[in-house]
């Protein structure tokens, strides 16, 4: 099996961009309400960016499995406001000033409206959703959303709490990333009217996608610049976010490296100093590639599910994607 | 037609309460997770009291209906599961400390953790009512949630806003309040399979005893002792929130008094002073009885929309409901 896709990331975006443009549209008018506020905030953080990986891949997934009608753009949309539900959300539990290099909404419009335009996208989501009147994607959707709570909230319950294992970090990106992703996906089949192991076979695309992804977005989070990713070094440390690398770094270092950082964490005490002492022993002990093999497994595993296919255009389009998902920033 | 329901709401909470039971039985059931921070905060939560009056009204409507089956149960968890989420999303965006006379979750949890488990209350709603299969239960829900974050996002923007009309105040309590009790009513009408016209009857009844409940809160935010309803008098009009009472006022407010109460809030200065003063003047309009008043109006056209039923404890105990909304606290 080849490692790399015939098509480039660019070549994806090109050839889907007119499905993707008629998504923006759809996204513009299910935000449309008489609530001013609601235009004002979404419009917004519509606006800021965002690559519309989860729509464009519902879209290569259907048409994967031969739909390309009307409603593959719409359920991409309500996948997007679901998404974009989660951010808002988040940039008020992370307190978070910047997101894509822009202020985040709670920023500027405070913390109360930020939630409150998150529940609204998050509920106007549904109302689009359940009009297709399809009990598959009813359920598909409201357990990933469910998860995807879980995900997070296993994720506040484990802060700062060094007993977390390889295992609890993998269940709670599997649930607060994968799950969106992988029923993104699983609805391209439904859409498609696959048979149950297509379908399967594509949902498990997506999962082994969504954890990539967000196994390579811990890692990154380590040694991004500032200004590609509109974020600090080591923020998901000083959030008490204990990720992939870290854990692969406690696994790895001396008895006395694992003690200095279990300190750090502890005390919340993340000068320069500690954060050059932890991002030093990364180096060290080259957790940094470690991490990004484990990411790069996941997408091995993603392009295995989809061995079955034919070979296709939408097939190539995936596995580009999923080539994609780590090597977006390297 | 009478005023009065030959029922006492006692007699009618003693007659629903083996019903009432088994919804609190399947709260419970739908609560259990593998995260314990989700079991922590909502069996707190649900614990600390609330009436039920949500469930109660779509059991109640769904026996008017001519159903008693299972999925009256579980459904009722389900609008309780959905109202417990705004509770919990509101005391964040109010920043209250107290709720039902207990601290509330986020004060022993935090606010990540109130945002969180409102978000996975509300999926976890979200995944059981789709499970019933039945699209026009989904949309109901679904509108209805919509609703209530228009609701409150439409009271956000008009906060201590002094060009808000009372027909946008009442816009905001349809939004926020009405459309989950209606919903909740027309569930019941739905489980009965009942033909269009007593679907839209029920519904009706629903909408307006939720708008009694809402005028009638609000007019309890001046008048209610602290002990009884764990609350401040004045507390909204503190929060920026302008509703009937305030709004009649200031229809029959002098000029001079007006102006007075309009740099009160603009100044947010709530010092006790100030706030006697104004409940002062709602005492000289007679601005309390005026507002109940408004609220015994919405009770009476609750009650007639139910005329065409013929006569049955179910029905009595809607009316003991009807008028309890109103007259639960004098």
């Amino acid at each position: 099996m080849k490692t790399y896709s015939k098509l480039t990331m660019d070549e994806v975006w090109y050839i889907y961009g007119e499905d993707l443009r008629r998504v923006e549209e759809q996204i513009r008018a299910d935000l449309k309400s008489n609530v001013p506020l609601i235009d004002t905030i979404s419009t917004y953080i519509f606006k800021s960016g965002g690559k519309r990986f989860r729509p464009l891949l519902l879209i290569l997934t259907s048409e994967l499995s031969g739909y390309n009608g009307n409603a593959r753009i719409a359920l991409a949309s309500v996948i997007e406001l679901i998404h974009t539900a989660t951010l808002l959300h988040d940039d008020v539990l992370d307190e978070a000033h910047i997101r894509r290099g822009n202020k985040t909404a709670r920023m500027l419009w405070g913390n109360q409206a930020s939630i409150l335009v998150g529940d609204y996208l998050y509920t106007k989501a549904q109302c689009n959703i359940v009009s297709f009147r399809n009990h598959e994607i009813n359920e598909a959707v409201a357990d990933a959303t469910r998860s995807m709570t879980k995900g997070e909230l296993a994720q506040l319950q484990f802060n700062s709490d060094l007993s977390i294992t390889e295992a609890d970090y993998l269940d709670i990106i599997g649930n607060k990333t994968a799950s969106l992703i992988s029923t993104a996906c699983r609805i391209g089949a439904i859409l498609g009217e696959s048979p149950v192991d297509k379908k399967e076979m594509i949902e498990s695309f997506g999962w082994n996608i969504g954890m990539a992804f967000q196994v390579a977005d811990d890692t990154l989070d380590y040694v991004a610049d500032k200004k590609k990713l509109g974020k600090t070094i080591g923020k998901d440390l000083q959030e008490g976010k204990i990720t992939f690398p870290l854990l692969s770094l406690l696994q790895r270092g001396s008895k006395d490296e694992v003690s200095i950082i279990e300190q750090v964490i502890r005390l919340s005490d993340f000068s320069e100093g500690n954060l050059d002492f932890i991002l030093n022993l990364m180096n060290k002990y080259d957790v940094i590639n470690y991490s990004f093999g484990k990411a790069r497994e996941y997408v091995e595993k993603a392009k295995k599910s989809l061995l079955l296919f034919d070979d296709s255009a939408h097939l190539q389009a995936l596995f580009a994607v999923a080539d994609y998902v780590v090597d977006r920033e390297l």
